[in-house]
């Protein structure tokens, strides 16, 4: 028998899977990220064991998803150790000669949402992750994303909050949203984790002001059907009222927005949007051959 | 013989077109947009003329687009004296029982551009304008970006620049592009026309900074390969520069571009972008039938 088969390649965990024909999953493993050498490794001892007819791969990035480039497939400007200019995916082809389906890890995922999740019956929707980092992916007019490039919507510049004069904790930007608004900034305002605070605590506003901003740029620039929040930060379930409530005041009924309980929602898919994405991408690819 | 026709309707006139078999214009006339019944008598006569096969419609907004809408082909909340909830598409379809693609003016230029202009050989561009207003349309994977609506990409927040205090001249926001950005926005900060500014006034800093910051979250958000910046305020074409190099600096080297000498243009096809993005788009909808 032959068998699709997963790889969620994130910064500190491979998760791969196999599945079969009507995407149902077989075997799975979650991986640590170390060193390329090593995981690949783990990655090929896992897949050996299978018959694989196509394979769909989510990676973090940035990554080049552009096939006229000579680094097509690579991992690139990555600070993960060792990670910087890998070519995986030719690394993948290598060793396998079948369809591979190459995309970000939030592009996978918001493919699996959109056929699978949260994000059944449309042609469009965002996936957006507010963790560690803010990532964000999307599906329009049913195909992943992607130009030149790929979407970096975490990095996108913000207005600040009035009260706010917390130093950015991004690298590259003073004012982006991933430097206000990820986890690290959560623990910067409050000397606490972000899964440790209280919902009642002040800083939640500020929190819901920025990723409200976000969604409000993202709507009025993709006009997705669905917008999909993921990530450790949105376990935090008092959030999504906040940004339903500060983005309809920010956006000061300038465009008619859907019913927002169903246009701002969480997965349906829990930790496997990204799995059943590069599934169905593997599939998809296998169809295109 | 049969012809493909073209509306492109704006806010303060119409310009219709029809066209051969092979997009060359016959005849194309420029109307003001006065009351709805006016407007469309004149366009009706013009178009009577001619036996059409398709017809292309790019119209000023905000629109309904979304084919499961009850209003779908109306112009929704537009101040435009007397044009604010009309089932323009209806009326359309009543007089011309033919296939008529239907979209905003924006998106029809960001079509007619990556087909026949500036976009040439892309899947992708967005295409801006810049003068009374900042409308921004664009074509993903080869198709006109619409979701539940459509891009009103003139409104996203941005972050101030430090030296500036102007008061917003968008009734609707306090600091988004459209009000920090377009024409009024010029003359309120100078007392001048922005047509009649001089290249080597300080205001410009200030106008690229935040065109620049835009386009910097367009990137991030769709990667397309190319953006298109067209409309009066962007005939100062000393505002390219001036807008690349600060891209380059709000960026913060996160993201790699596209030689950006390649990747922020101006038009191609002048006043025509519309009209033959309407073509194209009729063209297209009348190969679906």
């Amino acid at each position: 028998m032959e068998y699709y088969g997963s790889i969620e390649a994130g910064g500190t965990k491979f998760v791969c899977a196999v599945a079969d024909e009507d995407l149902q999953i077989v075997e799975r493993i979650s991986l640590p990220t170390t060193l390329p050498e090593e995981t690949l490794a783990q990655v090929f001892a896992f897949f050996d064991a299978y018959q694989l007819k196509a394979l769909g791969v989510g990676s973090f990035g940035p990554i080049d998803v552009n096939r006229q480039s000579s680094t097509y497939g690579y991992i690139t400007s990555t600070p993960k150790l060792g990670w910087k200019n890998v070519d995986f995916l030719g690394a993948l082809k290598k060793r396998y000669d079948i369809p591979i389906a190459w995309t970000t890890d939030v592009n996978a995922a918001a493919y699996g949402e959109m056929h699978l999740g949260a994000g059944k019956n449309t042609q469009s929707c965002i996936y957006l992750t507010v963790g560690t980092g803010v990532g964000g992916g999307a599906v329009v007019n049913g195909d992943v994303l992607q130009g030149f490039s790929h979407p970096e919507m975490g990095h996108i510049s913000v207005a600040r909050h009035p009260d706010d004069t917390l130093e950015s904790t991004c690298p590259y930007h003073s004012h982006c949203l991933e430097g206000l608004a990820a986890g690290p900034a959560l623990e910067k305002r409050t000397g606490v984790k972000g899964q440790l605070l209280e919902g009642t605590h002040d800083v939640w506003a500020i929190e819901a002001f920025y990723l409200a901003q976000a969604l409000m740029n993202y709507t009025l620039i993709l006009s997705p059907e669905k917008i999909i929040l993921g990530g450790g930060v949105m376990k935090q379930q008092h959030l999504f009222p906040k940004i339903r409530e500060s983005l309809v005041k920010q956006l000061g009924g300038y465009v008619e927005l859907p019913d927002l309980e169903e246009y701002i929602v969480g997965c349906d898919l829990g930790d496997n949007s990204g799995t059943m994405g590069c599934l169905l991408l593997a599939k998809e690819q296998e169809s295109l051959k």
